[in-house]
């Protein structure tokens, strides 16, 4: 009812990762779950039809979730599990342990949250100019080339258009794309990689003029490594009202009951789950509450973006978890390439 | 009602800006309002009873508040109206033209945004060593040092210990204290800059174990000049929710008129100042809405704190923010502080 | 006669700068000299004929040398002046006022010595997105596009490699290519920058495997511009005892007049043009003197590169000679390319 | 003879480091020398007596001298070296383990060369405010505090300033102060580092306007670890010398023998410890050959200087350098002052 009142506009969140449009549009797909040391591997296959209902292209989608990689130890057990991940996935690609890859980094260095392509190609061991030399290079060594290509706003240069070109100029066998993403939930922010055989696609996170990177526009099999490090505030805003209902909602069903059972041990974990009614809502928020769950997100993004408000904002702490990113995407890269490093 | 059911802790806003602390409490005070080319500069004396119900010290608060300063022409007005505002400053204390000052850059260097104070350290000019090596300064020319004392993680030493102890070691006259601060709201963030002759406090800002930087303290006259960088979650959220209901108020009271009233250019100030009774907010928004203010902020802040969202968050552009600033408030105390430059 | 003696390896010195192999080599080649404001600006047009006396590829050379860039005034100047004969170049090679260019700034900026190239990269005013998006672009802008490709080290490509897949991608009409180059005497270091329409060559500089970026290679006109900021330990040796020679001289003339001659205003312009013979140099260096300027320098080369010593060394300086050469050289090149800016 | 025709200026060659002034002015004194692995230690105690001829405070030297660094394996050996060298200077100053200590980076950290002191302090770990806390603080860990006072030209404050008054205000037992060095040879730019319990001194090294930091102005034990990273023209100019005395001699001696003796393999080796008589040195190199070597060393730096160009450099690599250096010292550091890390 009130959809109509207000006049929504036509508004679509944008996200990166598979596993949030699986969630906003509630798409039931088969997962492959795995977990192990606080890490959780979700695998995702997302064939024509699911892709059609996700906007999302069709191929393999692996997510790697993690907690805090503050901790030297869990840093380094992530940067084995992502190291396996990508092998895995090379493997499923029927990529050969020959086989040569460009590897590029997309984004700006000198923007921190952009910054983490730049500084993950920085960190790889790079072996093409020993091929080309013909030196004498050790077996199980692959092939490895790099770049940077920068962003259009500062080389005016499409970054698809360096890196086709760069392709036809010294054919790879595939190409790895690492990039910065942007959630579209708060709990995924700074604490998942994904990586997906479909490569780099227009449209998938914060609207800029990018061009599609992926088998279809360069020929060879493209493998994106993303890790969001941005979210819109509209997005803070939506799932702090969903978690405003679960507590509100709680809080009622306990309040007679003793108070021990506020403990924050495993308070998170309860509400996270907690299902509302539209009655119970509608009580909770009232018109607001009423609202279908995208009808609500459409709302705050029309408010936020009127008010020039609807700032893309990421943590405090980010140039040190991008310090801590890079160690564990450039290591698990380094690793998975080569068969001796 | 609802305040006793979801048992509140007595959770205080925390904030630096004087402007959101009489937003905040709804505190009646004269201010001293200036505007010229979207430059606005808000002057407020707190004295002791103001100060009480604030929680902020007696002193001079003045606020530049601002649009774009992407633009050049825009950040060199704004250097202007900065360095204008400081010397006023500088009258009203009665300090004189020879006093020398010791300039100190809050803040870690490593972590964008809270490198403001060491970048602005790092563009004074610094005249100090000429008078130690009895050089002939030119007149006009004030005896100024600076430091970057870096944090208290990083050192291990309080930072006022080491400004207290350069104080008892050079004698300057006054202290200018730069830092970057928390906004307690959205409308705030690397949009204005706070110039005050009370120092800086602890409690104020996000909690760290930092000590008083005053005339208390130290003896001397401390102007401190803040810009917020940062803001948490839960102010952009409980803004949001306040945008939520003037929105929802006034689609209400403007359906059965023209479309046109939704013109972007001028929806924004009719809606910012828009008032609604207790009765319309929980007809929008239910029991949330039936809340008092300060009530849903702590709300706000209990879910997102519990669940460990409550993340402190930066505009995704903070780089190139800070270095627009650093030019300002480096420019601005250059120009200020010495008659010949 | 030594040279029989000690068995001198034929070693030819590697300079990147036109002047440095006119000297070195003793070349009567026609300049055009202009100087104004401490600014001294050479043209030499280098024939097929000088060409192979020179190793040096036929076409247009113009070397700006300036003395103390740390003076923001003559800073300015210096960017007029540069600014000026990039234009000059322009119109020479008859490059209309819309042809488009692409900016490639060679070298590593992690890498402060061999950073000049990527650090103008960002300094420059990219418009290129402007006319791809088919925008309203003022008359008198020019389509500019630009990029750091990286070092070969890092990315594992040859740096002509990807030039000139980019050129073949975005057509542009004509290339820009800065980089820092080797002085091969000391006066130059840092205070002098070459342009020249004959590109960027191999074997030229301190050795790498750079191929060629030039019209022969890219199909369109190449402007370089380079700045020397880095010289070998050995031409410091051989330069300093060059000057060895002429103080020792220039002190036997003088010994039995008065004092007053050893002012240091006048002193370094009188000894830098004397002119000793053979004879003398023998009495003042023994073996040593006795020798030809180039068998001298082979020798001192030798002796260092077998020690291992033969260093490439940059002034203790460089942070700040960088940036201040950035400002010099993208101010001019923005300045230059458009009749509006 | 000619030291008094060129009127030579009373110039004494000013370094940093121990093995440089004893080689300097041949002074006869006992070092301990141990090797392992391409590592060199040597330990000198330098009494009141030699302390005079040599310009040195006495006190204790050691000095580690090594090879190459960009080996990952032989940096690791000489993190563990210098480690253990440091342990046992503590223990030679009968510095107990739970003595608390101030470490001090001197330098400018926007400066590369001179950049080592900041880098290092970045790495240091400091558990200061875990005392200040009364945090249950592991037995084995030190009270560590640390601080980049940044330099003069930037701070207006005379370091050795700011470093008594933070020694006043926070009470620690010792000091550990790291500094980039000026090298008088090039053997060992970037080739060794010295530990020190006689602090930092005016008049050693490139002449700033530093106040001594040590035991008899701190009123604490103060251990200096400095690295060369600079050197100036004039004494590559000078060694260079040395070295075509050398050779020159060499081939003369060698020069009807067959022709295999010029391997590089053991050429080095064989010059470098090489001694020529006067009368060959004349012949080599007439008037200059003649020279005492001090007088030869003043009369290159009076040339140099009056031209200007005795420029003081580092080698190209300096970035990657540092970096190597600055895990070597910090890691030495935190391995050295903690039982437990």
């Amino acid at each position: 009812m009130m959809g109509h009142e207000i006049d929504l506009k036509n508004y679509e969140i944008r996200t990166d990762l598979i596993l949030d449009s699986i969630e906003n549009k509630s798409v039931d797909i088969e997962k492959d779950i795995k977990t192990s040391d606080d890490i959780k591997v979700t695998k995702v296959f997302v064939d024509k039809d699911n892709g059609k209902l996700l906007s999302k292209k069709e191929g393999n989608y692996v997510t790697i979730e993690f907690k805090d990689i503050t901790d030297t130890g869990n840093k380094d057990k992530l940067t084995d599990a992502f190291s396996c991940e990508l092998k895995d996935m090379l493997n499923k690609l029927n990529i050969s342990s020959d086989a040569s890859v460009l590897i590029i980094g997309l984004g700006n260095e000198k923007s921190t949250p952009d910054s983490l392509g730049p500084k993950v190609i920085a960190n790889i061991v790079v072996t093409r100019y020993l091929f080309v030399l013909k030196e004498d290079v050790k077996k199980g060594v692959r092939c490895v080339s790099s770049i940077s290509p920068g962003v259009m706003a500062n080389t005016g240069i499409e970054t698809s258009s360096i890196v086709s070109s760069l392709v036809k100029e010294i054919h790879p066998d595939f190409l790895i794309v690492i990039d910065a993403l942007a959630a579209s939930s708060i709990d995924r922010i700074n604490k998942s990689i994904q990586i997906t055989d479909t490569g780099i696609h227009p449209g998938s996170g914060v609207g800029n003029m990018r061009r599609e990177i992926s088998f279809d526009t360069m020929g060879i099999p493209v493998i994106a490594i993303g890790v969001p490090t941005v979210v819109e505030s509209s997005i803070i805003v939506y799932d702090t009202i969903n978690y405003l209902f679960k507590h509100i909602s709680y809080i009622k069903d306990n309040q007679s009951k003793n108070k021990l059972i506020f403990s924050r041990s495993n308070y998170a974990d309860k509400i996270r789950d907690k299902d509302l009614s539209l009655e119970e809502k509608k009580e909770i928020s009232g018109m607001i509450g009423e609202l279908s769950d995208s009808d609500r997100q459409s709302l705050i993004y029309e408010v936020l973006s009127s008010l020039n408000y609807n700032f893309i904002v990421t943590p405090k702490e980010i140039d040190f978890l991008i310090d801590r990113l890079t160690d564990v995407i450039a290591g698990g890269i380094n690793n998975s390439l080569h068969d001796e490093v």
